[in-house]
């Protein structure tokens, strides 16, 4: 089978001719790919910086955020599942057992991480194996549409439910950076809470995008974001800042809006921020991380896609594109999310 | 009356004769100070620290850790207190009528930022004016020995209270500096949680102070913390590490020896910390800033005091001794909290 | 001035004239009334069912539904409120010094129960004396329409807040009583969760208001409600059913259609419900019942009003004809609210 | 294999020799008991009480409470578990994938109620088959001590846990019902909660374990329970009441015991309570059904009996002995745990 894999750090992909994935065990489940979204995770680990925190034996097929049919079952699961199913797949491959995982906390799961597309062979190819843990039947739902929803979506989901406590009737949250991510969380925030939303972006073309998803304020960050925002809050600053861009400059800006007790939550990565303690603790400050999401909050999601209130806008490539879609992805030119249809 | 003054930042006070304090409003109520805290943020104060926080007019009656008995009460709030009521004092008067306040968080009111001893005169004096919403009574117990909760104490408190939904049994929690703050803390763990205390410090009569207090584990500073909390933790981390000291050092070793989904609870201030937020997010982890506490939080220790749980290490002081007081604190030599006596 | 008044338990409200009333105390303030909803509670209390509760002193001006806007002001509370602005009132005074209030919980107030139109003259009166507590600003509102949020927009709000926690995406949700308060509810629960709703009721033109406000269904409670309900859950049951009737047989009603750990909240009164513990334990249910609202939750709900997202329908008459308002209401004839302009 | 059964309603279980059982799938292990508690559920099965709830096929091996030794290990946990590890058993086999599971609420699983001694052969015997997903490490203690933790102590602890968010310092607790449950929830408030015990009961060798176990006021139920609680909370009622027993009797008292916004959790069944939803929402009162436990409250507990903070006390029986031990416990003379060694 055809699948786009890394065979260098710094190099681009290839698409090449590879075996088809097998059963791991009992539990595991081979699904054909339907779409897969395409990530800044994916210039991330093409450019080796998570190769400090995981270290995947290369060549490796990229894709972490896949939904396709189901094509084999294993044993032990074969009454869950059976081909032919529609299905969307968590990223990550939890064990059931641990702690996290019996408290519903698959992202920590600590048997080892097992991430399709990251530490192990992901969605970039016509098949890719999982465990039944993963998978979330998504009936009536176009699979190369929802794909996006099994990272951008999921990780959209848990950045605003980290905001929602604070996110009462007329307070206000920041969406920093309009991209995949963003612009799904927009959507998350109308629907999950009743607080004033500000965009914020550099590219007008996102602008308008967070325009047209209802966005209530949409700020131009080429001129002082943080001043804008003060003044659309009265000089208070926002509840929550949510950052999906993830540069030095977003980090501080987001940090620099915030009102009294209020949170900064990192999506977006790559840069750093400093922090004086005395910030901290005057204002009571919270300065969050937050990592995709786990399976149940990626069932609320697919409902709310079900529901019509949560879109992605996709864009279709073939699997044969990617090289030049991470390009374009780089120049911050994909307005929403690409996807791969192998 | 006397008091103790600070009349130019960065030289000693000084202590003087002034007038009494009047009555503010109906709500004011006067208090015979019977105990006033000294305190880490005094020495920032006299510091200047806080001087871009806030802008008090010299000279200034420092002391915001008080205990006393009501002296004189406002007309409004004549029948909630009378005079020779023991009691003691949340540090910040707030309004009663913003959200904040409504919503119990005093220390976050939007009306105006009125902390006696850091922004209007406090507690080194023979009397104060406060609030009735300030006042706690405190029955049957030592004004002098409890003064220390009204700051002290309810910092650690709500430090705690940020602890406490990560503190699972057998879960750890590391207090980094065991002094007036930190000492209290190990208590308030012990009673609230059912976690593994890692108490750290440099000063072999605090490490000491922490056996006594049943810290589970006890660390020398002095030796890589961080490599120890590892041993300790077997590899994993802490859920939660508490910084009551405040400086770069401190800050970062708390940070370095968070677990997954670990929280980093900011009391201590002075330092700074940079953070990548891709350790932010790989983790899922949480840095916090923790503000004195509120009203309840503050009736809660002083029951807890009343149940004999939480009893603060004290050593008395004449109001004339503020100057050796402040000394021997910023040397780090004193054990527990000193307690001026007006 | 004149006020509507009853003088004996049992008889019609008679209309009066009246001095009109004096301020209590520097923190309480007079309004002039500009719209008094009419709700079951006053059929209630003209029945003498909160006799027992409360013992009121007859005559009483009724009336614990309201808006206006300010009249004079106590010196104490001088610097919040002034003549001429336009407010909505929290029904209950509360003293803001007692846990529940300092908690934020002030229906609990343990000071009295001091609660206009129930223990002490309402808003069926030109004028109405209340304290600065409970006052929300309502800038650019009909005060008339917004007069029904003070009671029973802020029950539906709290009774709604009870049934978020378990109203995951895709969840139901079950109103029983589209009526005044339940109208409300229907409209809330579509902001602020996305479960699926089920409105339930005898009455055509309540039904078909639920439509009109979006119920994602209508079940006529006159063909065996419960198995509709079950019909469309697939034979799980409602994760939550609110009762605004509070008959025996819907609380009954309410009861059977919960699913495994759900939630029954009363909101209408006046019924009973028998229970028998194995079916609580066994379903791991909850029986809650809902009392008004907090201060902040009406805020939070006239910020919605704000927003356009919470609309009462409202039907307006004069304080005259509170007489046949009040035989309407009894008869179920009333769709939403009828509000008097005294 | 000798195995104690349940051949018919209503009469005694019989001691019989029958086949050992076999593992049920890759998921399923054997384990060799070392002790089953013997529980009033067990009671009321032979009753048939919960013969309407689930319909268990007779004979059934009853004992649903229960520790012992890993015999034998499905292929797919093979890596989880060995021959030979101490085990304590969560009662309630669920399957890992439903909502209810991927939410760590493991007692609503939706997947058929399979529950050891209920539903399929249990502990009275030596050996019964479980899922992996039940078993929880318990090196280091005694397993026959520690086998009531896996439902009664379970049961404590989720009862417990449902009072915590109302406890706090100072609040009155009601435990109703010193027996197998009740003597453990005692400990665990102890340390979870600085609230304050009032341990009620008619036996005095109850009440006295009750005082060993340091409740705090202890109240023999024989002399008006209601009446001398309302005098140790000063006329105001207790913040939440778990009622242990279940007869209509302690319904009915716990249920006039609570003060305004408090909590009923029912633990004991059997009874019924006749509620007027006027009492529930004037106080805003909440009646609770309390369900076993989950995965992670079993861990927790077996952590807190790891720290010496929760013993059961144990009176160990042969086998054989299973009859008159169920006698002795119907007529309540069985302090703390009957627990068999097979």
């Amino acid at each position: 089978m055809k699948a786009a894999r890394l065979f260098e750090y710094g190099s681009p992909l290839r698409v090449v001719d590879i075996d088809p994935p097998k059963l791991l065990d009992g539990n595991s489940v081979i699904v054909r790919v339907k779409g897969a979204g395409v990530c800044h995770t994916d210039l991330h680990i093409i450019e080796g910086v998570w190769r400090e925190k995981v270290s995947p034996s290369l060549p490796l097929t990229l894709g972490h955020e896949n939904a396709g049919v189901v094509e084999e079952v294993g044993e032990a699961v074969s009454g869950l599942f059976k081909k032919g199913d529609p299905v969307i797949l968590h990223p990550r491959i939890s064990c059931g057992f641990c702690r996290a995982c019996r408290s519903g906390e698959d992202m920590h799961c600590e048997s080892g991480f097992r991430f399709p597309g990251l530490t192990m062979d992901g969605g970039f190819a016509e098949l890719m194996v999982t465990s039944a843990r993963c998978l979330i039947r998504a009936d009536g739902l176009d699979l190369a549409e929802i794909a996006p929803l099994a990272d951008a979506g999921l990780t959209a989901m848990r950045a605003v439910k980290k905001a929602v406590p604070l996110a009462y009737p007329g307070a206000y949250v920041a969406v920093v950076g309009v991209g995949g991510v963003g612009h799904i969380a927009i959507q998350l925030l109308k629907h999950m809470t009743n607080a004033n939303i500000i965009a914020i972006d550099v590219h007008p073309d996102k602008l308008k995008l967070a325009e047209q998803l209802k966005a209530d304020y949409v700020v131009d960050a080429k001129k002082d974001a943080v001043n804008q925002v003060m003044e659309i809050t009265k000089g208070k600053g926002v509840n929550v800042a949510i950052d999906f861009v993830g540069t030095k400059e977003t980090h501080l800006n987001c940090f620099r809006m915030l009102r009294s007790a209020g949170k900064l939550v990192f999506v977006g990565y790559g840069g750093t921020l400093e922090i004086k303690s005395i910030d901290m603790i005057a204002g009571e400050l919270t300065v969050e991380g937050s990592l995709v999401g786990n399976y149940i909050e990626l069932v609320d999601l697919i409902e709310l896609a079900k529901q019509g209130k949560v879109r992605v806008i996709v864009s279709k490539y073939k699997l044969e594109e990617v090289g030049e879609v991470l390009e374009r992805l780089k120049k911050g030119e994909i307005v929403g999310r690409a996807v791969l249809i192998p």
